[in-house]
């Protein structure tokens, strides 16, 4: 009997409240029942996204949500910036390129924040810039971008500020509107601590605006009908309804535990496995601006990082994401995002510790535990 | 928000595939639909009883089915020895009063196991006595009793042994037949990896041939009734229809982890339990004959352990059991039955590391938890 722990950044584990929301039977979703929970969740959203704006739901991943941003608000041939520090920054300048519109990359070494300098010079060298792509936390590297750094960039200018906040909705504070962000982006398998299904997304008024002029072609993706159709409480297809109950549910749970003490649940964890990290003498993959989603630690040199999170994932029961591109077998990253507690940092430092050990690391088994511990002492001390 | 880990010996944490299998929509009991079901769990429970005989089920607590022995087994007048070194032994005392059976208890010392020759004396006093009542596992002080000895006096004598598996069968072997026990009773809700509610009991040959003689009054306990029913797939009253779904489910599991499997994994959550507590310089509360379902733990001079475990509980999110009588305050019971896994181990002496520091004990975080997996490194090293 192998127990499995799900410690990789999305999907993420579901509360118990929440599957037994999702079991609820399903209701037909042209009804008023269906709207009244719309409307009641539409409420939830706005608080999280931090907007006066509506947060549209979507029945899709989260690539999905950043398709619709770049369609209804991009023409082809238009010019955009996107920050490429890692895949999903990639992902930005793939939809771009499969639409016609001009990429510009700032390209950033993985596990690095953008410098706000080249985003500058960026657009003060294309003033026809018509939108700054780029992620607030990099999930691939686990570093997260200066977001509101940038908006103060974009919203003096003609430029869109488009952000995917996959992994970073919910785990600290993007507050759209007060940070000036234009479109913002999450999903429903992180922080929401949901099964994946949903995406959401909000725009400012200025991107309404901007999407009510012609742009590439969205048919599902078309978020006026979208915004039409949620603003009466319903939706213009169908809707996944068990997953809508279960974000019911969720935005209570949040609700109830408090926006500041999410954040800092997701701080004080992400602290934890950096300090068991270093105790255990791992480098961080994100040293200077890492997220408080997840934690990129390089493994110990001669340590086949595929092998080692295999044998975790089969023999151990625990599943941690690897490294991607140059970064695979070099890295593990351990996640701290959404439905976490103090004692899922422990059992993937355990697990981590005696995996690299079988793996023949010349590690003090209990050592990242420890260190772990101390800072879990403060936070039990704290709450 | 707290996650909660139920780490106390009973109830304990249910799998996820059992909770699937009790949301099936409930049949109805008086269809050969459900006696297909009961049909098949019976083969299971055979083989987890190690048994050719029926084990019935019972819609009860386990104290249902220790009971219903008593009744069905014995008549007022009669003389019992109850083995009492716990609240459990102490249970058979009062069921056996409650009745007007006459009990001589051997007293044992909490925390030890019962010694043979007390037994044997005591039956060769009194050649009348009909039965010897134990615990396998006395859970309530974490120690195990040497019931394949004390069957080895029974099954020459005309004194039936009624045996307590409520923490003892899916967590060692406790073979019914090959050791000659007459009367094998469990709960749902222990090694069964099921909530609360169902209880089982399986009789010897000669102990159904006691049982066809006049006994105490019993109807809902009636076990020659539940026998007959049982023998044609049914059950006398109603029965507990997702639980035994999930019964179903359960036997699935065990079977395919395999029972020597499950035996040893208890064996090693035991061991690394032990491991910790040793190395946190916590005096073991059974060192002679340690449970493999729970392991007890004497707390250190001046922590309360009221305080210990309510905060453990309230604030950490963790359940262990604490002392019951004279122990009460004193010890704190680490479960590993049923659902437990590595990381259960880890959880359980990370969270008692830290709620000891809190509470003033002079330990070193770490220590336990670096004890635990140099078991468990061997554990998986094993698997």
């Amino acid at each position: 009997m192998i127990k499995s722990f799900l410690l990789a950044p999305g999907p993420t584990p579901v509360p118990p409240e929440v599957l037994a929301a999702r079991a609820l039977p399903i209701i037909h979703h042209r009804t008023p029942q269906f709207g009244a929970v719309l409307a009641e969740v539409q409420t939830g959203l706005r608080e999280l996204f931090g907007t006066k704006e509506d947060v549209l739901i979507l029945a899709s991943s989260g690539t999905g949500a950043m398709e619709g941003a770049v369609t209804n608000l991009l023409s082809a041939g238009d010019e955009a910036i996107v920050v490429n520090g890692g895949k999903f920054g990639e992902r930005w300048t793939k939809i771009c390129q499969s639409y016609g519109v001009g990429v510009e990359e700032i390209k950033v070494e993985w596990g690095q924040a953008v410098a706000i300098e080249p985003v500058r010079a960026a657009l003060e060298r294309s003033p026809d810039v018509k939108a700054v792509l780029v992620q607030a936390s990099e999930t691939s590297t686990t570093a997260v971008h200066p977001v509101e750094q940038i908006a103060r960039l974009t919203r003096d200018r003609d430029a869109l500020l488009i952000v995917d906040g996959i992994t970073a909705v919910g785990v600290y504070d993007v507050p759209m509107d007060r940070w000036g962000i234009d479109v913002l982006v999450t999903g429903s398998q992180k922080a929401l601590m949901l099964p994946p299904g949903l995406a959401f997304l909000a725009l400012s008024e200025r991107a309404w605006q901007r999407a009510e002029r012609p742009h590439l072609p969205a048919f599902y993706f078309d978020l006026q009908r979208e915004r039409k159709n949620q603003a009466e409480n319903t939706t213009a297809y169908t809707p996944a309804v068990s997953l809508v109950f279960g974000l019911h549910a969720v935005l209570a749970m949040l609700e109830q535990e408090g926006y500041e003490n999410v954040f800092l649940r997701h701080a004080s964890l992400a602290a934890a496995t950096r300090a068991a990290g270093q105790a255990l003498g791992l480098e961080l993959l994100a040293p200077q601006a890492p997220s408080p989603a997840a934690t990129g630690l390089y493994l110990p040199p001669g340590i086949e990082g595929g092998k080692l999170t295999k044998y975790l994932r089969d023999k151990v029961g625990v599943s941690f994401a690897g490294g991607q591109d140059h970064l695979k077998g070099k890295i593990v990253r351990i996640a701290h995002i959404g439905y976490f507690g103090e004692f899922d940092i422990v059992t993937a430092i355990a697990a981590l510790e005696m995996a690299l050990s079988k793996f023949g690391a010349r590690i003090d088994l209990g050592t990242g535990v420890a260190a772990a511990e101390r800072v879990l002492v403060e936070r039990f001390a704290a709450i």
